[in-house]
Order: structure tokens, then sequence, then C-alpha cells
């Protein structure tokens, strides 16, 4: 993505980082808006789209000034509002009940299929809802619907939620929330977890029954295993978004995600990627948590793939997708009489 | 994408830009055919679409090692049109007669249209009908088909066909053959094209009168203009292309793609985009191409864009998209009628 290199490498000191991509994203709202005034649907809801993702970039990580910051996250979130219904398919903002309060999610069905299985999408650490659209597309293209959803210290949620190591509970709500949809075959749920969200979706695999498959990505075993390895940055951001103090109660926080006691718990099928040159967690998460799952268990370790493997895109992506729909797809006597 | 850096940054010399391109080719084809061999189709169509723009890109103007070029060119060829029926939507290789032997196309229909519009599109210099299916995308959702053909000195074409500045003769040779398709409106053809195909796609709309809208991307008004000013890799290629033996003949052959007393022939719609950093072709080409056209014409300069502003898709490939669908929109009584 130009705007990648061209916004990073002018600038020059972190606290201009959320302004830079929020001049950016400005620049991809403006023509998302002009598009919105002609009429042209598709060209807005792409660009509204982008200029989500810039702003949350923008905001991403950026603790320093929390004020900015929520201002830049404000704009991805009514951008990407705005440009759910302009979608192919379109998706549908949704809120689903949690502990007193909502967690808002983004809910888009694959056309032309009855009563989808649906996959239940987790953001990583201070990721967001908003960031999924590309990664959604493989799934939807294999008649899966996905539901991204901002769950405690993510997104929507940040301000109000802190991280929490046992995510089972926020995806048990989601489950719960799930079975009154009529519109999905609620008897098929997936998982899908990326960086951080990799260690969620195991973890809430292990404990909740209604997962009928996972797929973790690039994901650390325990976070306290890490710890040390990360950027200083990015240490802070989960200080921040864990409503901590101090650096040492972060620290004593991070050895609360682990998947110690729980990775053997699993039973559902499993799919686990992992870039062997990860540099920020060690890709012994990736083999331990395999070796551990108790279910049919497959491990892709990208031997040239760094954090998430995302610049081996073309080993994993479809793959995993086709892998997915492979667990999801529909059995018992109807299906095996529609398949003929 | 990631590809196109690894691969540029590792190589020292020309000599090995088609083996290293084809090397990295040979990791999608081999990833493709295990999604072939394991049934998943859409897999298999995107990563033998990625393998044949690698191929592709192996071949582009190395006119130093022909049998190298012509390997290359076949794996490109092959993987494309193995891909075809496992694209969603799907594309139909077609043979279109053209002066005794036959231009190869690619046809993709958008799903659920009657009768669609339809929309050729024209390559570049050594460019071909493999790179596209990107570019399709947007006219696809908008729901026109799309043509694209390897003309004279392009793909298939260029070992038989001499680089011609008359293009109008092989874009005929195809709005003829599409009058025998009963399943696309041929009452409604639009032109697009790229970089050379920039000026082959005005040109052929001056002298066809069944092109009903044209866009221009990227392309130069005379071709002799910008002989000094293109790299001379780009001369060679082009002098290759044209079966010519010298330089200079290169050089007089360029000064015969011009739009000099042509442009005031284009009566039909005219959507023009162009980056006004392009290195390679000078931007008044598109202001003069703009300036001369006869009929409605949109002229897009991109202040901050390279060559076919290709570092700013955001500012122009969806609208151009929104645009052409806008002038291929069915009209007459009962378009009226439909659409109340």
């Amino acid at each position: 993505m130009a705007d990648f290199v061209e916004v990073t490498s002018a600038l020059d000191r972190w606290e201009d980082w959320c302004s830079a991509w929020s001049a950016r994203a400005a620049v991809h709202e403006r023509l998302g808006r002009e598009a919105l005034a002609s009429g042209h649907g598709l060209t807005a809801g792409e660009l509204l789209t982008t200029a989500a993702v810039c702003y949350h970039f923008a905001k991403f990580l950026f603790v320093s000034d929390l004020d900015q910051q929520r201002a830049a996250h404000r704009r991805a979130v009514d951008c990407h509002t705005e440009a759910l219904s302009r979608l192919d398919p379109p998706g549908e903002r949704v809120e689903i009940p949690y502990q007193g309060t909502l967690l808002a999610g983004v809910l888009r069905r694959p056309p032309g299929v009855g009563r989808p299985p649906v996959m239940l999408m987790i953001p990583g650490l201070d990721s967001a809802k908003e960031e999924f659209t590309t990664n959604q597309a493989p799934f939807l293209a294999r008649g899966i619907a996905t539901l991204a959803v901002d769950g405690p210290g993510q997104g929507e949620a940040e301000y109000d939620l802190p991280i929490r190591g046992d995510y089972e509970v926020p995806v048990t709500a989601a489950c719960d929330w799930l079975e009154d949809r009529d519109d999905l075959d609620t008897g098929r749920i997936g998982l899908w977890g990326v960086s951080l969200g990799g260690y969620y979706a195991p973890r809430a695999a292990a404990f909740e029954p209604r997962v009928r498959a996972c797929l973790a990505l690039g994901g650390p075993y325990t976070f306290a295993d890490s710890w040390d390895q990360v950027p200083s940055l990015t240490r802070e951001a989960f200080r921040v978004r864990s409503h901590l103090e101090t650096d040492e109660q972060a620290r004593e926080h991070a050895a609360t995600l682990s998947l110690e006691g729980v990775a053997e718990r699993i039973t559902c099928p499993l799919f686990v990627v992992f870039g062997k040159q990860d540099r920020l967690i060690p890709y012994q998460a990736a083999e331990r948590l395999a070796a551990e799952a108790s279910g049919p268990t497959t491990l892709l370790l990208v031997p040239d793939g760094g954090h998430i493997a995302n610049n081996r895109p073309y080993v994993y992506r479809s793959q995993s997708a086709d892998w997915m729909a492979e667990q999801l797809a529909p059995t018992g006597p109807d299906a095996v009489a529609a398949r003929g």
C-alpha cells in the first residue's frame, strides 16, 4: 500500500503519527464523500473503508495523547459504519450484550446462502473490527458469514473494558447473541483470531463448546513470554488498554494471558499459522499450542514469514479459508442427501 | 506487493530478471496446483492468476533472450488460462478473427446480468491480457463485461504481428466479433486502454463508431514525443515488438503512433487520466488529447501521480468505472421504463 510507505517514511517523530495518518485518512474520506454525494455507493463504500483503516492506523498504539487518539478512533468507526451498507456484500453494525454493556460488531453475510455458518473474528492488541474488510473476503467468497467484534480492551470497548486474558467470556457472549439470529446457522460457529487474537481465539475455543473450528494466526502461547521482546510502545499500549497504572502491573497482567493448562482442553479442529521469522512472538508458541491441543490440529509454520506471515499471504490466506469452509460444511443426513 | 520489492531488490543484473521472476512465479504456480489437486478451485484460480502475472513480469521487456522470454510467456498464458474457469466471475478464453489469423482474448461477464455492456481492454507496450484481473474487478462489479485482447505487438500476437499505430484495425475486428455474441449488448461497447494502450484506445475511438465511450489511462499523444525520454529498454522492446531492425526504423515507426489530426475525430465521451509526475510520458499529451477531442471529455490530471497514476489508484480506479457504467447504461424507451 503506497499510503503506508509514504506516510511512515515522511514521519520524523512518533508524536506526528496520529496526525499524519489522520491527514491521509481524510483524503480517502473526502473522496468517499464525493462518491456518496454523486450517488456512487460502491466507490463510496470502498473509499470510506480505506479511510477507516487509515484512521485506525492513526489511533493504533497512540496512547500518549488520548484526545487525539480518540478523535481519530471516532472517525474510524464513523467512516466504517457509513461504508457498511455499500460494501459487496453489505455489512451490518450489531451490538452484543455483555456484562451490562454492549460490544460493537460488524456482521457480513455471504450472498445467496440461506443460513450460512458464521465465523467470529477476534482482533489483536489495540486492533479493532474496522481493519478486517480484506480478511473477510475469502471467507465470504466461500459461503461463511463473518462477525468481527471489538472485545474488551479493543476498539470501541477499550475505554470501558480492560484487556482480559479469559477471552472465552466475550466469545461466549457472542455465541449467546448468535443463537437468536435465525439467518445464521449457529450450529456452525468458527473462530478466527490474529496476532494477540491468535491467543484469544484458541483460549476461547478451549472453553466454549459451540466453537466448531478455530483458526489462530501469529498469537503468543503466553503473552508474558514475549513481554521483553515486544517494543516498549506495544507494552505501553497493553498497559493502557488493560487500565493499569504501572509497567509491573502490566507485566503481571500479561502473565494471565496464557494457554498453560488450557491448550489441552481444545478439542475442536485447530489451524495454527505462524511466521518462523516473527520478531515479536517466538514461533515456539505455535509449536507448543499445536502440540498440546487435543483435537485435529494443523500447524503451518511459514519459514520466511514474519509476524502473522503478513509477507506471505499467498501461502495461507485462501488456504485457511478453504480449511474453515470444510470444517463448517453442513453435516448430517440432510447435507449428505444434498451432496448426493 | 511484497513480491515486487523482494524480487527486484535481489537483482544485480538485468540478465537475471526473467529467471528471478520465473522462480517467484513458480512458487505461486506450485501452490496453485496444490489447491487444484485438493479441489480448492477459488484458491487455485487466485494463485494461478498471480503466477501468470509474475511470469508476465518475467517476460516483460526481456527481448535480449527470446527463448527465455518465450518460455516464461508460455507459462503466463497457460497459468492464466487454467485460472479462468475458477475466477469469480469466471473468464473464458476467446479467439477473434483478424486478418487471416486469430487474436487471443479473455472475456469475463458480470454475474446476474442478462446482456451486459462490454468493455474492450487494450494493453500497452509489451503488456498483455494476463495482467488485468485486478483492473477488471471494478467494471464487473458495476455490471460491465470485460474483454481483454492481445493486439498486434502484444502478448500472444507479438511473434507474428508487429505493433501498428492504426490500432483501430484490431478494435474493429473485435467489434465485428462481438456482434455475434448474443450474451452481450453490443450496442454498448466501451474501450479502455492503459499506458501505450492509453494511446491505442482514443486512436481506435476516433475511427470505430461502435465505441460508445473511451477511457484512456496514461497514454502518449504521439509516441515520437516520448521517444528520447523513455528508457532504452523500452525503446528496444518497441523495436523488437515492431519487428524492425534498427533504432532509426523504430523511431520512425514510433512517429506513426499519433493522434495528430485524429483526436478531433473522437466524438464519443472520453475520460483521460494522467499523472502529472509521469516521467515516461509528458502530461501535456493528456491535455492536448482532451483539448482536441470533439465529444464530451473529462480530464483527470493527478497532481502527485506518476505513470498511469499507479500510486494514486483511489483517485480514479473506481471513479472511472462509475463513469464508464454511466456511459454504458441502458438508454431508450425500455431503459426509461425499467428505471421508472
